[in-house]
């Protein structure tokens, strides 16, 4: 039986780090909320319709048989092994969900750069609080977590060109989607801050060019970055070229 | 060898959710930060002194022989089980690890109300923003989470008190501090949604009963709400009474 992915459709949000493991992987996996009734059934599911151990907070969930597993990272935890995603060791395992919740947090970060007041609100009313959040993730938040990351991939004795372990975990395939998203959002920032991250850099790259992941960012299925997404182009929140 | 806990000394922040496990289950730990020396090894850890496989990105991590696992719900999910806060079937774990990044994003939201602009500058300069953002927190984001965790209490089919399984877990300890603290924060706004929440309030006194908590409540170990937290009481974010 193939997983089935809840997500909000159009739109590759915090959907897209799961999508990324399971077509890395080839997995059988149904993009729910891209048919005509997926979104109906998700919203049943958050209703309770389907009772309360099947009641997510907010999607992302991925529905495996009568398991509904809710959160990127607690999906990626439980489908990583299963996709031969992570190492079998308890110690990279732990290594690898500590590195997703950091990019969860991270995340979580670029999100309130354009909405830093109320998600419930648009971004045009909170435009200027919006500046000012972003100007400061992009001082001090972005080479944090840029730094950190970049680190991590030095290696321990040696670098190899992934974060945990030997070979690609899903941590690899997620610093990727943060990569591109931030390369999206902040052309600018990102640009001056690219020769920095070297290793980082060459991550992005290498993940792009991984067949199965090649041939799904050039497939109907990756939908494009786009301003209702977590990653948004807001010119005027960028630093200057 | 008992656990060795490193979190920023004087807060609870969220180090806390970790000691409530650890304090309910009777389990032998080290509180590091509170000792004369604990502060300087916890930053060694966080410069990558003991190698990359030792080199969370914040505080709070839980040092366990050779591990060293990083994030609140991370550390809660390696220790549940062996300390008897976790039914052993991987369902109800996984909705446990769910429910516990949500009480994760609650939490960064909670953060977010003192501090919506920037973590590197000084609430006083952010002031009307975290008016701002702490009107549109109490109005939508409170009872949006409060209403989630109420209707999961609620159970299936009948409710018993536990928010996963028959008995307690990890995750009703947390709950207890969120609602703790939320009381602590925004007591006005507290005390008017406090009836539409009767299952969280009746979890907030039973956990505050429980003999091993009811002890480490009453010791030096808990210390107090301040406003160096997470959890901080500025009247001016709260509504009017």
């Amino acid at each position: 039986m193939p997983y089935e992915l809840y997500y909000w459709d159009g739109i590759q949000g915090r959907g897209e780090f799961v999508r990324l493991a399971l077509e890395e992987a080839g997995a059988k996996y149904i993009d729910k909320c891209r048919s005509s009734t997926g979104t109906q059934s998700m919203m049943e599911f958050l209703k309770g319709s389907h009772g309360h151990d099947q009641m997510p907070f907010a999607p992302p969930f991925l529905k495996d048989g009568e398991l509904v597993i809710s959160h990127v990272a607690n999906i990626l935890l439980y489908l990583a092994p299963k996709l031969g995603l992570v190492p079998d060791d308890e110690k990279s395992r732990l290594i690898a969900n500590g590195l997703q919740l950091t990019i969860t947090d991270f995340v979580a970060e670029v999100h309130d750069t354009h909405h830093p007041i109320s998600t419930g609100d648009y971004y045009e009313d909170q435009k200027n609080e919006a500046k000012a959040r972003s100007a400061a993730f992009i001082k001090d938040r972005l080479p944090k977590f840029l730094g950190y990351f970049e680190r991590m991939l030095a290696g321990d004795p040696a670098p190899n060109g992934f974060i945990v372990g030997n070979g690609l975990t899903y941590v690899d395939l997620s610093l990727f989607q943060v990569i591109e998203g931030l390369h999206y959002a902040f052309p600018n920032a990102m640009k001056a801050l690219e020769k920095d991250y070297p290793r980082l850099s060459s991550l992005r790259d290498s993940v792009a060019k991984r067949t199965s992941i090649a041939a799904y960012l050039n497939s109907e299925r990756r939908l494009p970055f786009s301003e209702s997404g977590i990653f948004r182009h807001y010119p005027e929140l960028d630093c200057g070229d």
